[in-house]
C-alpha cells in the first residue's frame, strides 16, 4: 500500500483489512464485526450505554494533535461517562466519516488510539460503520454493565455536608492544552507516528505546554476510580464541561448549593501559572472552568481512595457555585458552541 | 420560540427541552437521557449493537428529504441491523451534529422521525449528544439482546438448495428514488411539517416518484421478518448494498454462489418501468443493484411468511451471483463513495 493511498481508492473493505487487525478480541465477544451488528454476552443484563462525537474543526484540529490522539480522546470521553454510572466499560461501536481524500493512516491511527484506550480499562472494540463526510469525525457509542441489582450512580445522591471529590491530582490541564493549541505556537503532524511531542516555540518549549497539549489532546484519567468509587460516593459524573459547570450540576440535581474551596484549588493554578504568563491567561480561569478533564467529579462524606476533596456541598440556593463563599466568575466549557 | 431561532442561541438545554418530549418512555428504562450515560434493562445479557451514520451532502440531501424522514431513515437502517441478526431492537442513543444556524426544528423533526420508528418496532430512545459541524450528521447506535442461549441469524449459514428469499413485495424502490432525488426534478422543504409529498414537475407527477422518493429519504421495511424469522433461515442480513452486492456477501460467507432468477424479480422491474422510461434509467439496475432498502435478505430451505424468493444458493464459486445462469453485470450501491 502507498502511503498516500487514498481511503476512497481502497475502499471500506480496504480500510478495514487495515483497522480490524489493531483491535484486541474480548471471549465475551460472539459476533464481532462484519457481520450486521456485533453480539456480545455483557456481565449483567442492565446495560450502560452512551455516546460522543468528535468532529474536526468543532472539537479537535488538525494542526495541533494528531490522528492516534482523536481516537483516544474519542474512548475516553466515552468510557468515562459509563465509569461515572459506577460501571466497568465492556465494549465500543465506532462510526468514522471523512473526507474522500483522507489517508487510509488515518482510519489507522485513530483506531489504534481507541483500541488502545478501550484496552487500557477493560473493553474492546465490537462494531462500526465508515461513511463519507467534509469533515473527519469519530463517533462512539459505549456499553457497559451495572452487575446484579446495584445502583447506578446518578448526580443527585449528593447529601448537605458532602465533600465534592475529584479523581485526579490536577484541575486545568486540559484548558491549558486547549489554549496552547489556539495559541499558534504549537504544532503536531495528524499523521505523526511517534505521536508527538508537539514542536513548540522557544518560549513554549520552556514550560510544561507539551504535556498539556497531550492531556487536551487525549486527557488520561483513572477511570476505574469510576466503578471502584462503589459504596464510597453518594453522586458522581465525569468531569466534561468545567468544575463550576458540573459542580453545579451535581448541585441542583441534589438541591443543594456547592461551595469551592480556593485553598484546595491553589496548587492547581500555581503549577499552571508559568504557561499562563507565556500566553497572559488568568489559570485560575482554567482551573474553574476548564473542561475535558474527564475526571470523576463526585459527592462523598469522606474521601475515598484516588479522590481529593475541592469543596462542599451546602443546602445554599440549588445549584449555586461559590469560591470560599464568594459568587463565581466566568462560566464553563460548553460543547456546544 | 421564533420559527427561525437557531440552535446556537438556544443552546444544548433549549434543544433538549424541545426534544426530549417527543421521546416515548420504556419502563425497562432505569435512567433515561440527563446523566452520563443511560441505564436500561435488557430482557438478556447477549447484547446485539450497531452503529450507522447519515450525512448530509453524502448520505441525503436536504433540498429532496425532511428532516423527519432522516431521522426515520437513521433510526430504519440500525434497528434493520438489529433485525438481521434475529434479535428484538430495544433502544437507541443518538448523535447529532450541525451547523451552528440550524434551525431548532431540524433537531425536533429529526427527534420525531426517530422516535416514531423507533416506537414502531418496540424500541425507546434512551440518549444522545449534540454537537457543532459544517454538515449536519446523524449517527445512531442501536441495541437489543437475544433471548437464552439462541444463536444470532449469521451470513454463514446458507446451505446449497437453499432460497434466496426477501422480506419485502417490491425491490428497487430506493434506488428509483434516489434517481428521482438526483433529476433535479424534486423538491421537498426539509423542515416540512406535513412530511411531503415532494413537488414533482408534471411528467413525473404522473408516475409514482414522490412515493419511491419516500421510500428512498425513509424506508419502511418489515423489521419483524428479522427476529420473527427465527429457525426458518439459515442466513440473514439487511438489505444495504443492493440484492447483487448483498447476495454476494451471504453466497460468500457461506462458501456458496448464488443465482437471482429473472421470472422472480420480473413484477419488480415493470413496475419501475414507467419512471424509468421518464428518468432515461434501466430499471433492472433499480432492482438489482439498488441499495438502502433494508428488507431482510436471508437463505432458507422454503420460503418464511413475509418473505419470497428470488434466487437459489448453488456450490457454485463462492461468492458469485448470475441471473437466470448468465453473469450480472454492474456493481452494487457504495455507501462508501
Amino acid at each position: 500500500m502507498a502511503p498516500h493511498a487514498r481511503h476512497a481508492q481502497i475502499g471500506e473493505a480496504g480500510l478495514l483489512a487495515r483497522m480490524l487487525p489493531q483491535l484486541p478480541v474480548d471471549p465475551r465477544t460472539e459476533v464481532g464485526p462484519g457481520d450486521d451488528a456485533a453480539v456480545l454476552r455483557l456481565d449483567s443484563p442492565r446495560l450502560v450505554i452512551t455516546t460522543d462525537s468528535l468532529v474536526e474543526g468543532h472539537d479537535f484540529l488538525r494542526t495541533t494533535t494528531s490522528a492516534r490522539r482523536v481516537g483516544r480522546k474519542a474512548a475516553v470521553q466515552n468510557l468515562a461517562d459509563v465509569a461515572a454510572m459506577g460501571a466497568r466499560p465492556q465494549a465500543l461501536v465506532v462510526a468514522i466519516s471523512a473526507p474522500s481524500d483522507e489517508p487510509p493512516s488515518t482510519f489507522e491511527q485513530i483506531t489504534a488510539g481507541i483500541a488502545e484506550r478501550a484496552a487500557a480499562w477493560g473493553a474492546s472494540v465490537v462494531g462500526g460503520d465508515l461513511g463519507g463526510a467534509e469533515q473527519l469525525s469519530v463517533t462512539i457509542t459505549a456499553v457497559g454493565s451495572l452487575p446484579g441489582e446495584e445502583p447506578p450512580i446518578r448526580r443527585d445522591g449528593a447529601r448537605a455536608g458532602d465533600l465534592l471529590v475529584i479523581g485526579g491530582p490536577r484541575l486545568g490541564r486540559s484548558a491549558a492544552g486547549l489554549a496552547v493549541a489556539l495559541s499558534g505556537r504549537a504544532a503536531l503532524a495528524f499523521d505523526d507516528p511517534a505521536d508527538g511531542p508537539a514542536r513548540l516555540d522557544p518560549e513554549l518549549a520552556a514550560t510544561d505546554a507539551a504535556v498539556l497539549l497531550e492531556w487536551h489532546d487525549a486527557p488520561d484519567p483513572d477511570l476505574a476510580l469510576g466503578w471502584g468509587s462503589g459504596g464510597a460516593v453518594s453522586a458522581q459524573m465525569d468531569l466534561s464541561d468545567g468544575l463550576v459547570r458540573d459542580g453545579a450540576r451535581l448541585a441542583a440535581a441534589s438541591g443543594l448549593a456547592v461551595d469551592l474551596d480556593p485553598a484546595l484549588l491553589a496548587a492547581d493554578v500555581e503549577t499552571l501559572r508559568p504557561l499562563a504568563s507565556v500566553l497572559g491567561a488568568e489559570p485560575l480561569d482554567w482551573v474553574l472552568h476548564g473542561g475535558e478533564e474527564h475526571l470523576m467529579l463526585a459527592a462523598a462524606e469522606a474521601v475515598p481512595a484516588g479522590f481529593r476533596a475541592v469543596g462542599r456541598f451546602t443546602p445554599g440556593p440549588e445549584g449555586l457555585v461559590t469560591l470560599g463563599g464568594a459568587p463565581v466568575s466566568g462560566v464553563g466549557f460548553d460543547h456546544f458552541s
